[in-house]
């Protein structure tokens, strides 16, 4: 049986780039089962399409969709409270600009801990997650230093048999290379959804469509998803 | 204005003993908001229900709470997964039994996860947990050096300025000196739940109960809430 001998490893997808790279990154070594959290985000039904579109690319067995409904509840961050306007003026990715109000309040941790209840039930020993330290608009949970951290956390807090890392494989990429090794590995990059604000068409003026447009346009390739307008790119 | 002074702390408050007295100690120095999670344990409206008594008990004004349903999900504990049993022999409490098949994988992560999500957002400093440490059946998430580790993803991975300490009064105690300390704080220990089974009248006999059932021995008190049997009390 093919991949019957690897190692299983969760590999958390949210239907972006940087996930999918690492999803085509940890299919390389790992038997690998997906793990997509909805949290009440504007754009939640497109991203999980992706996810499952890029589960069905790979194959991939063991996939779970879970909700974490305490965001929409607690709010403080404009991708999941409708009070706060996405911003469009790309002044949030100038450097120095502290950390913009997409940040949504310690959201990774959540995803962590999803992440290790199921990889301690089902065996796995590796999460892999495509946090991005550079062109992250600093966001704090996408540092290593955070990632380690948290593995200390895994230490502490689950069975003494359970051994778990986290793998951050585009954690020190340009945004740029990383759809470099996607296109290198075959990633399905037309199954992935970046765009903060809309779920038809991309707007290509939130920051995220900034930084995805921007970053093809570095690696001189085209995006193949739709969006109303490119900024920058004409 | 009464407490306007003091700062805020967000208590995880269950619905269980420990929670409500840990309640009590955080009333005393801090202006309480109360947080609670529901994840498809087999009891969970009784929970709810206690963790509102409690609530309105301390007049708490800004209280949350939230429903992590990945938990049912992902199974792997007798709380969440229906086809395994919840023990009543009283094995699984006796030294080196290992972890007991009513841990839920790495639960407390989630718990403290949203805490830290509401802290940020609300401006609480401190996060009150009820985890203990000796009589907790050998969970591996109620130690102290579980919490040591978690504070280190805290100040990771929140912002620069977001500063949040977790404390937990009770990790030290025995469940007959928490009572002891409840009751000599006033806590209302008629609005908590123990049981792992029932939601009308605890069955008295899950490890849970026994616990329960044996520290009010212990502490020479009468236990206010109703039992279908009392083990080993009569």
């Amino acid at each position: 049986m093919a991949g019957a001998s690897k190692s299983k490893a969760v590999v958390l997808l949210s239907g972006g780039m940087d996930s999918c790279v690492t999803a085509a990154i940890a299919n390389q070594t790992h038997q690998v089962a997906t793990l997509h959290a909805s949290y009440g985000q504007r754009t939640e039904r497109r991203e999980r399409k992706c996810f499952d579109a890029v589960s069905d690319f790979y194959g991939v067995k063991e996939r779970l969709a879970v909700r974490l409904d305490a965001f929409r509840q607690i709010g403080g961050s404009a991708l999941t409270d409708e009070r706060i306007a996405v911003p469009e003026s790309g002044a949030a990715l100038e450097e120095g600009a502290g950390i913009p109000v997409t940040y949504v309040p310690f959201r990774n941790a959540h995803f962590l801990s999803a992440a290790t209840s199921w990889a301690e039930v089902i065996g796995a020993t590796t999460i892999f997650i495509g946090a991005v330290e550079e062109d992250s608009s600093g966001y704090p949970d996408c540092r290593p230093q955070y990632y380690r951290a948290f593995e200390e956390v895994i230490r502490q807090g689950t069975k003494p048999e359970t051994h778990i890392e986290i793998k951050t494989p585009v954690i020190a990429m340009r945004k740029s290379e990383i759809i470099r090794r996607g296109i290198e590995l075959g990633a399905p990059l037309e199954h992935t959804w970046s765009c903060y604000q809309f779920e038809d068409e991309a707007c290509g003026t939130c920051d995220s469509c900034r930084l995805r447009l921007a970053a093809f346009a570095e690696a001189g390739l085209n995006d193949p998803i739709n969006y109303r307008v490119r900024v920058g790119t004409s």
